[in-house]
């Protein structure tokens, strides 16, 4: 495990939301983290999709992580806001989110991201959720 | 319970993500809808504050209950897009999302909404997120 | 005229886009500006109504005025981002744009706007757009 | 010029604030349009850089008219709302605003847009603002 998936994997770990949405941390690079959560009931809206709250959860946490990939060292990252498209109704069998850096700046970063939906077996997927976020570097 | 009660309520119990979150409806009016949410660490993000995203849902489901109590009758309430900053670490005993329709018409409504963090016993409380929402009045 | 109107004064003259709009200051309060803009043909959008790029002109300008009223001294502000819901068409005579301070913190603000259109002699107003805006306080 | 570019130049001839602000139509595909503005100090925020009224302006125009490339027939386009993160001070001798639809349903489109300076000759650029939209299809 590198030292930069094991930054991001330590803090990922200490999130208790993440746990309770059953979401997992599926890949880590320079400036792009992704997050799986399988669908279950319980992250529902009254509909039976996936509740834009939980969808959101993941990709706020997949964008902070990109971004902490980008901080400067010893700086945790905190979500100033977010905005979030929602452009077709959450289902499927798992949930992708993708999280990456638009631009790092020493106290600012812009991420970029969105959740994929895919249905089955052939894993083909849709774009169901897009998020543009502000991340702030912040000093212990 | 009047009838607008009764609608969002029925609604609200078939959101499985918000008996997740161990939210509850608090309050409804026309116009205005209030989810309480307990604070608990599995909702925490990784410095054991609320979780941005478990601040998002409630907040997002107060907003579209909200605008559902002014949707076309017969309609049901989707989230397009939201828009939430996070203004302070979201650290309580407990959250209230309040959610209220700026406007309303035929096919989108327009929310805004906040979550108070509240301490302890004097109950005096802090906005830790402010949102702007538009929602889309679906037809069955 | 007060240290406080003088400041944002001051900083508003530079601004060549509020003199090509035809905007002007209005108000000038702790926390809170306001920036007027007659209607014109020169500020359309393909309907001949306000274009969406004119009015939010002035309501970021409104709020990043606003967060220079809570600035630190010496600090100037710049627009991190913003978003902005337009409820209904940008119609009438003159617009005002309100802009406020939700919170101020050493590094960031958060504003919220809205933008009033007024139609005519009777001077009752619509709100025609709601702004979320989060500013940087920069030092020289 | 084909129909599709016609429909958007038509529409956008008849924007009143894109030939205030100098703009003009540079490149319009299916899902795509970019539209060009040369810097200028009537453009200016109070540091003598493009205020970020003037970027959004026309990266929301460049929005609004991919969205109408892909509109049903006989539609016009409106923007429901957008957000934009100004990523660093709009600097440049001119800027080019890149609209794309990202998703295009039967009442609601979401677009991306981006807007880049270029300092001269060499005509490398920098994203200074991203954009996130949502536009509403109209029947006449």
């Amino acid at each position: 495990m590198s030292d930069l998936h094991e930054r991001v994997s330590g803090s990922f770990q200490a999130q208790g939301l993440m746990k309770t949405l059953g979401a997992r941390l599926a890949h880590v690079a320079e400036g792009e983290v992704h997050i799986e959560m399988p669908f279950s009931p319980a992250l529902s809206q009254q509909r039976g999709h996936a509740h834009a709250g939980s969808i959101t959860s993941i990709v706020d946490s997949a964008c902070g992580y990109a971004a902490l990939t980008r901080a400067p060292a010893g700086c945790d990252v905190v979500t100033a806001e977010f905005k979030v498209n929602f452009m077709r109704p959450a289902m499927g069998r798992r949930f992708l989110a993708v999280g990456r850096v638009a631009s790092a700046g020493k106290t600012l970063g812009v991420c970029t991201g969105e959740v994929r939906a895919f249905g089955g077996e052939g894993e083909d997927y849709k774009v169901v959720a897009l998020m543009q976020a502000t991340m702030v570097f912040v000093r212990p």
